[in-house]
Order: structure tokens, then C-alpha cells, then sequence
């Protein structure tokens, strides 16, 4: 196995380098009918291996999002860099399993080291722990696991019936979580899994800059305790989806404590703030929340999926799973067996995520992902103020991040029509030069730009409009 | 990025091939205490990149378990394969996001075409759909789901209350699953982070060979209904972790079938006995389940995590997070938009998981596929044999697949003495040549094999087998 894959290692990494290299000259993305993709990919699988795998692998990029391209602005999934990469390959080769510390323990000691090293990066106190995990929604579900787990311990008193996350022996009113109608859907999603049924989201209103703030979690907890719901956590957002608003955590941090409620921080895209000097301040209170989750497969460039899910009371970590290890968790009591990760995150066998962090962060040095966040934010703001000042476009909020929302408004119709905005993006994507993406803010369409790529420039961003333009003119 | 990529993973991919070369000179492990590998890894993130990655792998390297070491027999993870790697090298490369048609088109045409492709060699009839997912422990979380859903909606009739996988608005009666003390702990945590509370899975006793039969089903969901619990599914597993034991599938679907209960198979590690046309009748009746969960970074050799949940009937393939997207899924009624997975899957950013499944069946083969399975499969009875040979080696069961359990039983204090097996079990993996794990079977420590690597030979378990009694001597 070794020698072959020697050679074909070094075949396919100069295929990826050159089509690294002509990224930007490749479409984004050329979007076909499902169903006629579907039929192009038949499953031939021979009884022989593949002779050559360059031609199928040369369709497949043919056929994909070329996140490479720095014309591409949509999603918020990052274009990996080489440190990130070379560490991704390194884990696939290793491949140790995760569940309990012998069948990982390198990885299973950088975990508590990575986690921690994150923590601090967001100001929590000495103390503070945590797991990683495969991807965001099964960091928000975790974190909110945690939250039922404390919030029936609380009740309880004495944890009886709360080890099975079950409410329904202990009190006869129902579980709910707060949240933001700009709040990810996978917080919907968690509260659905852990059935708290009909309800078990109570929306709270945004503000005028799509921001969740403490009076209205204030009139949402009570609305939710009114209805005889108890509130298992406020979910947060840091970076939102939809618009990249950034809600004020110190004022929430201060209403949670109050109401008593736990704080959860869903920072999976905005997390990565706390590497800019110039942004960290965005994230000013997040320190004071019970949980935070961070997506590394975002703005810290690595490939999907790699998140972190941090506790700020380093004892609450061992919390989600306690229902199956009632020795790891005594709360209050003194955290026992830490590198058993198996126990303390959703996923038995799962990938080596710390090495990949650790790795892809030392080979990149803080500097240099200081200089991409704070890059992709600026040129976000700059992307901001060429829309204000543009007669044919306005802007939905100001930017935050690197997320910007904005809507063509020079056409005839104006935008009254509901369709026309959809329409220019997708005149825009089939010309093959951008991928953008669209939201809805406000019951309104709108468009939205996402600045992962490390070289977009302010230049594509002008003839990005000019392209909408165009489009709007056709 | 693309010509200091193409440098560094060229330099990485020797670095990786000089590893896989001397891999089995190589110390299986190095087991160090956990808090002194957690000291020996502080978290020196410089501002500046580091220069030379090469030293920081080959530290990693050294601390990790070495999978592809062909005496390590431990746990049911892969040595990935070299097909297998090219294929997650380009995933990670094109990190395409896969929650919506449009973030991943290829992945999402070919996540229908392999999960299709993986049900036809289950035998389901066509029809049969299915998602990708992170893990099988997400996997067999989501196939629970999507009982649920059904379960509640039919209880409910007009669906009414179910889409929030609620049931105490529509019944006073609690939700549990039936499963044996075999099956995998995440079934006990699926059930308890859906709310399912204290005994949310009714256990099923198993018979001699430790497999679970139809009549302990029947006695197990008759107890449950007296307990007024609803069974929301019947977990059966094909390749049971601690033995490896395959419960009897057609037996189990009519019982089933019988009861009105939802068969689900966790077959996360035996599924891939389907790809041996020796071994594939193991799984005679997987067809008629309900449900299937097929972890491809087992017995399919790739890196973790790719998981495959399958589903008899297309239709309800949607049902899961039916929750938050009811226009995909009307019980009955015909699917929609099969390509937005993450309405689908638990996840919403994903790895491209179908591409790395389809690039490495085309670049490997069913004939390879079927001898590696079939190989390790023979090497396990063969080494069962050797073990039921010997004077003082007895057999837990008889293999079933690749995993082997047995006792050391020539020692003064024979069998009876609790902490033999483990201490025979230090003394060996301190040797550095082998790593084998251990388990509890019918309340008995056994030792326990796990024939994953390719290259592993009668020879090697001959010698793994008088290491052991040489650890009994001292």
C-alpha cells in the first residue's frame, strides 16, 4: 500500500495544484437540473480497480462548487489553505478512532489543550473546557444538551429523573429554548431532536439592526414561563447566517444572569472575530456565556467540519453525555477522567479534529489569520459603503463581518418585485463568474455576498455589481 | 496558496509514504499517561508560520496509535487505503458545503446515486433512499428520528402534534426503543438525548450466541406496552461491537412485521459482509429492515467519518427533520427535492461525503472489496480456531465477522481472577508490537481482536497469542 500510494499521492496533489492554480479562470460553479446531474453520475462500479483516476477526478471538480475561484461569494464554507489541507491529510492517514483516550491519544490530549487554547482566545475564565466535534449543528445540540442536563439537575434537585434528559417525571410543564428568529435553523432542529414538541422554540423579537437584545429576552422568557414552559437556554448569535449581525453578549450575559437562564453562544461563523485585533471587540461579553460553539471549518480556513463546542465552567462540559457515564459528571464535583472524549461529545468514533486544528494553527501562525479576518471584515465594510453609495443598490444592514446583504433597486420594478432579485442572481451565477447566495431579511429577498476567499478583491466586488447591472438591464 | 500547496504536499506526501513504508517496524502504540502527553503538547501557537512541518508530523505520528501497523488489531476503525485517501484529499480540497443543491451539486446528485447503489446491495428493493451523515452514532440517531416521526404520525393520524417529535401533546403514554444489552451505547444516548427519559430503551435478553431472537423481541415490546411505553423501534445489529454477533435478521423482520414496530439494523460494522459474496448471507433479511446504518470507514477502508443511512422505503427518508421542512415530506405522498440534504441529514455544512464513498468503490473495485472483506473475515474463524485449539486460550463465541473474543485461561488463578485478562492485555501492548482491546461479555472481561488491517496474517495472531501467555509467565 505504501508504494502506490507514494506515486499516486504525488500524481494527484499535481493535479490539484494545477487546478488550484487556474482557479480563478474555471467557472464558480455551472449549475445543471438535479435530475440531469443525478443521470451523468451513474454508479458504474467495475470489479477492477480504476486505472486512472485523473479523469473522473477532473469531472468531479468540473462538476462542483470551485470554492477556489475568488469570484466565488456564497457560502459560508472556507476555501482551505495548505496548512489546513496537509493537516486534513495527515488525520485521514492516521486515522485514530476518538472514543476513548487509548485509541487516541495524541489526539485525545490536543483536544483538551486545542479546546482550552480556544477558550482563552474568547477571554473565558482558567477553567473553562470543552469538546470538539463534527460540525456546528451537532455543537449546538450538544451545548444545548448540556443546558437540559443542568437546567433538570437544577430542578430536580437531587438529579433524579434528569440523567435521561426526561422532564416528564420531574415536573409537568415543558421544556424551551429562546431564541432569535435569525438564529440558525439547527437550534429549531436541536430543540425538535430532544422533543420539546410544539413551542419548543419561543421566538424573541430583533432590533433595527437584527440584533437580539436583553428586553426582548426579557418579554420572551416570561411569555415562555407564562405558557408554563421552563427555559433550558437562551441561544445567542454570533455572526448570524442571514445578515452576520452580531448580537450584544455583554447586555444578554447580564439579562441570562438575572432570569437565571443558561447562555448559549452560537459564534460558528463570528467566533473567528477573537483572531482580529482590529473585530475581537464584536464578541465583547462572550466570555460570560455558559457555552459557545466555533466552527473552524469557517473563518479559521480548515476544511468541513471541525467545531468547537467551549463551557466556560470547565465541570459542565462533562455534562451533555452524563446520562451514559454517570462518573464523569458530579456537578460542582471535581471533573474525573477528562480524556475519555467518547463520553463528553455526541460521536464515538470520530476524526482527529485536534491535530487538524493544531497542526493547521501552528503552520499558519497567528499573524497570518489575524490578517485574513480582519482582511475579509474591511473589505466587507469597504463591499458596505460602495452599495450605499451606489443610487441602484442599497444596502440591508450595515456590515458586520464578512457577511453583506444588500438588494438591487434601479430596476423599473423597483424592489417591489419579489422575484427580481432572485432573478439577477441567477442571470449573475449562470454567467459562470460569481456565486452569491440569497437570504430573506425582514419578509424581504435579498442578496448576499459571504467574503471567504483570501483574494477577493474590492476590484471583484465593483464588477460584481456591474454584473447585477448588466443583468438588471437584459 | 497554489504553488506553496503543491511544494509542502509534495513534501508532506513522502513524509506520509516514509511512515506507511516502515509502519510495522513502527511501535503499534505508546501508551503514556494522559495528563504528561497533554504537558508534552502546550499549545505554542506562534504569530510567525512555521517554517518546517516535518518535525511536528513526525512527533504526531509517534504519539498516535499506528493503524497501519498490520499487528494492530484493536479497535473498528480502517487503515484507510490509498484510493481512500486520494479521495479525501479532494474533499477537502473542494470543500463544497452540501446543506442545499446549490452549495454542492455533484455531491448531492452523487449522495442519490451512492446511497441507492449501497441499498441495492442490501438487497432493498428499488425505492430504497438514503443519506449520508457523520458517524454512526449520528447515523442510528437519525434513523431513530425518522421511527419517531412515523410513529407519532401514525398515532396521530392526521400528523397532528408529530412534526415536533412531541408526543405528550397527542398521547400520556412515554416513547422507548427495544434493543439487546449488545447493541451499541448510542442507542442508549439516541434515546436519551430525544427525551425518551428513564427507560427509554427496553432491553431484550440474547441467546447463547448473543444474538438477539424474536420471541426475547416479543417479551421485551409486550413489556414495554405494559409499561404503557409506545415502541418506537426495534434496534437489531449486524456486527455487534463487543463480539461481533449478527442477530437473526429475517426472524427479527417478521417478528417486526408481526408487532407493527419499525426493525431498525445498526450494521454500522457488518454491513459491509454484503460486498463478500462468502459472507453476505450473514445478512439475509436486511433487506426487510425498516432501517440500516453502514459505517464506510470500517469495512470499507476509508478515513472517518462516512456513514450511510438507508431506508426501505424512499419515501421515508424524509421523514427525520420533516420538523423543519414539511413541504419535503408527505407520508404517502410522492418525495420532493430529493437534493437538499440538509433538510435531510442532520447536518447542514457536511464533508462531501458521497464523492469520497463513489471515488473510492470506482478506484478500488468490488473484487478487492470483497476479498479484503471475505480475508479478514476467514483470518477471524481461522484465528478461532487456533484459539479453541489451544490448552489454555478459550473462546468467548465463535467469529462471526472480524472481531474475535477470548480468554486467557492457563494461569494459576484461571479465568476466575477478574483482572487477569487486562493485566495480560497491559503487559502485551507495552511490548509495543501489538495493540488489542478489551471487552465484557455475559458480565466476564474477555480480550477482544479487531481484524481491520489488510496485511495482518495467521502468523501474526500465532504470535500475538504466545505474547500473551510470555505475559502470563512473568
Amino acid at each position: 500500500m505504501s508504494s502506490d500510494f507514494r506515486t499516486a499521492a504525488h500524481t494527484l496533489v499535481d493535479q490539484i495544484a494545477d487546478f488550484l492554480e487556474c482557479a480563478d479562470e474555471r467557472p464558480v460553479v455551472t449549475l445543471r437540473d438535479p435530475e440531469a446531474l443525478a443521470a451523468a453520475w451513474p454508479m458504474e462500479i467495475a470489479a477492477e480497480p480504476l486505472a486512472d483516476l485523473a479523469p473522473l477526478v477532473a469531472r468531479i471538480c468540473d462538476d462542483a462548487v470551485n470554492q477556489h475561484n475568488r469570484r466565488c461569494v456564497g457560502h459560508q464554507v472556507s476555501a482551505p489553505t495548505t496548512p489546513s489541507l496537509l493537516a486534513d491529510l495527515l488525520v485521514a492517514t492516521l486515522n485514530n478512532g476518538m472514543a476513548s483516550y487509548e485509541s487516541g491519544p495524541v489526539s485525545s490530549a490536543l483536544e483538551r489543550n486545542v479546546t482550552r487554547w480556544l477558550a482563552a482566545r474568547l477571554g473565558m475564565p482558567e477553567g473553562a473546557d470543552g469538546v470538539l466535534t463534527s460540525g456546528g449543528t451537532l455543537g449546538n445540540l450538544t451545548a444545548l444538551l448540556a443546558a437540559r442536563q443542568l437546567c433538570l439537575a437544577d430542578f430536580t434537585n437531587a438529579n433524579q429523573g434528569a440523567n435521561q434528559g426526561d422532564s416528564r417525571d420531574a415536573a409537568s410543564d415543558k421544556l424551551c429554548v429562546v431564541a432569535s428568529e435569525h438564529a440558525h435553523y439547527c437550534v429549531e432542529r436541536a430543540a425538535a431532536v430532544m422533543g420539546f414538541g410544539d413551542g419548543g422554540v419561543v421566538r424573541a423579537a430583533v432590533d433595527a439592526e437584527l440584533r437580539l437584545r436583553g428586553e426582548a429576552v426579557r418579554e420572551a422568557v416570561a411569555r415562555a414561563r407564562d405558557a408554563g414552559r421552563r427555559v433550558v437556554a437562551v441561544v445567542a448569535t454570533a455572526g448570524a447566517s442571514p445578515s452576520g449581525a452580531f448580537d450584544p453578549l455583554e447586555e444578554l450575559a447580564s439579562t441570562c444572569a438575572k432570569l437565571g437562564v443558561w447562555l448559549h453562544v452560537d459564534a460558528a461563523h463570528g467566533a473567528s472575530a477573537a483572531m482580529s485585533r482590529r473585530y475581537r471587540s464584536l464578541l465583547a461579553g462572550i466570555e460570560r456565556a455558559d457555552s459557545v460553539v466555533w466552527d473552524a471549518h469557517k473563518l479559521l480556513s480548515m476544511p468541513a467540519l471541525v467545531t468547537a463546542v467551549l463551557f466556560r465552567r470547565g465541570d459542565v462540559s462533562y455534562a451533555p453525555f452524563a446520562h451514559d457515564a454517570d462518573y464523569l459528571f458530579e456537578p460542582g464535583g471535581p471533573p474525573a477522567r477528562w480524556y475519555d472524549y467518547g463520553v463528553r461529545n455526541m460521536e464515538c468514533t470520530k476524526r482527529m479534529l485536534s491535530v487538524q486544528l493544531y497542526l493547521t494553527l501552528a503552520a499558519t501562525g497567528t499573524d497570518a489569520i489575524d490578517a485574513y479576518v480582519t482582511g475579509r471584515f474591511d473589505l466587507a465594510r469597504r463591499f458596505g459603503e460602495l452599495i450605499a453609495q451606489a443610487s441602484d443598490f442599497e444596502l440591508v444592514a450595515a456590515p458586520r463581518c464578512n457577511i453583506v446583504c444588500f438588494r438591487y433597486s434601479g430596476g423599473d420594478g423597483g424592489d417591489e418585485d419579489a422575484g427580481l432579485q432572485d432573478r439577477l442572481r441567477r442571470r449573475v451565477i449562470e454567467g459562470g463568474r460569481f456565486y452569491l447566495t440569497r437570504t430573506t431579511i425582514a419578509k424581504r429577498a435579498a442578496l448576499r455576498v459571504t467574503l471567504m476567499n483570501p483574494r477577493t478583491t474590492e476590484r471583484d466586488l465593483i464588477e460584481l455589481l456591474d454584473s447585477l447591472r448588466t443583468a438588471a438591464a437584459r
